[in-house]
């Protein structure tokens, strides 16, 4: 780590660099909402990451939002460990490591459990297809409850589909496309209805905006989300800031999670702090209510105890993690999770693409040059410095976000095992993989721009009108 | 003050009284909560307003919750001041003073205005007509901005009004009526919109109640509203829980007032602590939407510019000073107010009259014999000890209960100022002067009661369907 700040806090008391932490944290969020410079943000980010494991360090605990350092065991022998811990939460990804975020090491914190071989096999029994790539590949990587809803379905018990987005911005990046095709993809062969919520009042919350430009953003958000193709008959699209006032269920759901959750529990899931608007503090029970059928009487006939499949990047789990825990005290079931893994920035595997830098990011907006351009200029290689040198010891497809992006996007497993020994080999080279990658997305954006064409106001209306869906409960 | 704590107290730091007073705080609300005796949660807020003094003497600061005492003048020169400040908030209204709560003293500390003659007389003439009696006694004592309603009225600009409930329990007491009664007449003699919130969220958040439970009582207490005699066609009822899912503007100024109110804001008016649920802490975003006319794009065809002026009973100003803080930040007016005093317990002025301590109210279901038995036993005299005592020197009205309560009901001033001289010159015996409070009460009540089985399921339907009123916008 660069700029470490160990040195000087080592003087500190375990409450002294709590507060540190807490400020550092805060002035991180300060740099996103006041949309600072990536570089600059990035430095405050890996400042947090420093503070943390000087934290961790003297007090052999983890750093809690909210929650002062108490019994503490005071490990700190004077010298300073490695920096070995990613940062997640619903709006940071961060890790020093090239080849990513250490997705293992998520799974245990997170509690979740992995997506094993023998779960996957399951999978390709119950719905006597081949699994997704993104299953295939360990892009969908962890889940919570997938039995669940395996035992469910193979006894003709039905469930449902909810994921979402926070319509930020008109513009989408690929990486947003990913948990919409997995979605798309599970809907299909389970055949269930789906919802997806796109939460425009956290939008308007979080960041300057009208609530008449954050709806604006969802609808046309809305849009590209239609043109990944879901089924107009069994796919329920709804804006918050429309559909809570026009859902009988939706708000009564909303209050039950919100008598059940303490602002000292969502300080300590979410880093809320007294300053935070009192909006902020209660949404993440609106991100928690579509988990709960009966937020849909309209699609669910008013039935309460419909299970329910969240497939998301892992980033959002805190909200679910929440949401299970509050279920069972409102008399609902858990919801089920898939969570995949972040998209990463064109520079490489330490962050996932954000919208908000055009650099890191291919949008589905970007012409064929344009992602050329961009892949050729902007995207991380695992490549050697010189032809010489990567024909002699070849390039790392590890930390070589052209070839991450392949295993995200190229349907053909042989074809990647090709490339990937191909280019740890030496055989191909950067500019190669690269061009295979650039074939690989031109065409998929320009067929995605192709089917946006098509979709008009009118089926973005029908897609977001309450109504009953093709199924009958 | 009987058992007043000041003794051990005067060792303690500011900021350790502080953190007695905050713990003694959360005490009373977790023993309301809890339903405790009666006895002991007076016992337990008299404890809380004792120390609150010890906080105030020793800092020369009122006590804030959620604010650590700063800035300290220590005025604490080893002596410890009577006891003379009042408690007043949502949940909780409490002095030592058998006059009831200073409203002078109040006016100041809340920074509202007087109702004075000077405006009783501006309404005489706007009007046209003899304002109420709640008017002309000070029932109705306070108020916000009455002047701009007033000058928009004469300007043939309309306004609406808006007042509510928080529907507990099925049975509501006279004191419930004061707010209705007074809202009631001030929509005849203006001829204006009326909105009435019944906060059934709120209930099921701070009770322990189902959400259907909470709905039922809102239904059944709209009966006793309606039975005040609104009319239909200029009156909306609303249930928050039924309302929130099928408006499209309310959710829509919900969110804009959770926008711009921080948990820090909220702690410092309503005390809530980091223990609360989420709900309790965005509530006051719910009971502050309905100021502004653009939560009922159905009565004002989508205006936002709507004055609104809140009759309601004083204790509820912590929520209407957050809603006028916010209104210009999220382009809204500020709504105009007036308040009222609180209606005493029949024990005494000490505190309001409770709906959950039957000996404590007089309900609307209470037979003409309760009424009379409940008076004859529990309304607290102002005679004296012994008859003869009483001819002599005369009954004090200042702490009668009976008397404070025909101030309330009686609609004829010369008959009340009989009585009041009659009593306080000894002539009129406190039996008697309870035997003209039965009998003013008796009526009201009984004629109350036939309204009230007039009201069908229907009418209730009807008043609490969202709709267009008799006025064009």
């Amino acid at each position: 780590m660069a700029d470490s700040p160990n040195c000087d806090l080592k003087s500190l008391s375990p409450l002294q660099l709590f507060e540190r932490v807490t400020e550092q944290g805060e002035k991180v969020r300060a740099l996103k909402a006041g949309k600072a410079p990536k570089d600059e943000i990035d430095a405050a980010v890996r400042m947090l990451l420093s503070l943390k494991q000087s934290y961790k360090t003297t007090t052999g605990q983890d750093y809690q939002a909210g929650l002062p350092p108490k019994d503490l065991v005071l490990i700190n022998n004077g010298t300073t460990k490695e920096e070995d811990e990613d940062f997640v939460d619903p709006w940071t990804v961060q890790t020093s490591n090239a080849k990513g975020v250490d997705y293992d090491k998520l799974i245990v914190r997170f509690g979740s459990s992995k997506i094993d071989t023998d779960l996957i096999n399951r999978i390709e029994r119950a719905i006597g297809q081949k699994p997704h790539r993104f299953l295939r590949r360990g892009i969908f990587f962890s889940h919570r409850d997938m039995d669940q809803i395996l035992d469910a379905y193979e006894n003709k018990k039905s469930f449902y589909l909810y994921t979402g987005r926070g319509p930020s911005s008109q513009a989408m990046h690929v990486g947003h496309l990913i948990p919409f095709i997995f979605t798309k993809w599970l809907q299909e062969v389970f055949d269930v209805p789906l919802v997806i919520q796109l939460t425009d009042d956290e939008k308007y919350l979080w960041k300057d905006l009208t609530t008449e430009k954050a709806y604006e953003y969802a609808r046309e958000n809305a849009k590209d989300i239609i043109a990944c193709g879901f089924d107009i008959n069994k796919t329920f699209i709804f804006s918050d800031l429309d559909y809570l006032g026009t859902s009988t269920g939706f708000y009564k759901n909303i209050v039950k999670v919100q008598k059940h959750v303490t602002f000292n529990q969502v300080k300590g899931i979410f880093g809320f702090t007294d300053s935070d608007c009192i909006g902020k503090i209660s949404f993440p029970a609106i991100q928690a209510a579509p988990s709960f059928s009966s937020s849909f009487p309209q699609i669910f006939n008013g039935k309460e105890n419909i299970q329910c499949l969240i497939p998301c990047a892992i980033d959002q789990d805190p909200y679910f993690r929440m949401t299970r825990d509050v279920a069972p005290r409102i008399g609902q079931p858990k919801p089920a999770l898939m969570h995949s893994v972040f998209f990463p920035a064109l520079q490489g595997a330490q962050t996932k693409m954000s919208a908000s830098d055009p650099n890191s990011s291919i949008f589905l907006t970007d012409t064929p040059k344009q992602i050329k351009t961009k892949i050729n200029k902007h995207a991380f290689s695992g490549g050697r410095d010189t032809i010489e040198e990567h024909r002699k010891y070849g390039g790392n497809c590890d930390v070589d976000v052209s070839f991450m992006y392949l295993t995200f996007f190229l349907e053909d497993d042989d074809r990647l095992e090709q490339l990937k020994q191909a280019y740890t080999s030496g055989e191909l080279l950067t500019g190669e993989l690269k061009k295979v990658l650039i074939e690989t997305l031109q065409p998929l954006i320009a067929a995605h721009q192709e089917r946006r064409k098509q979709v008009t106001d009118e089926m973005v209306k029908q897609f977001m009108t309450p109504r009953k869906l093709a199924f009958d409960f």
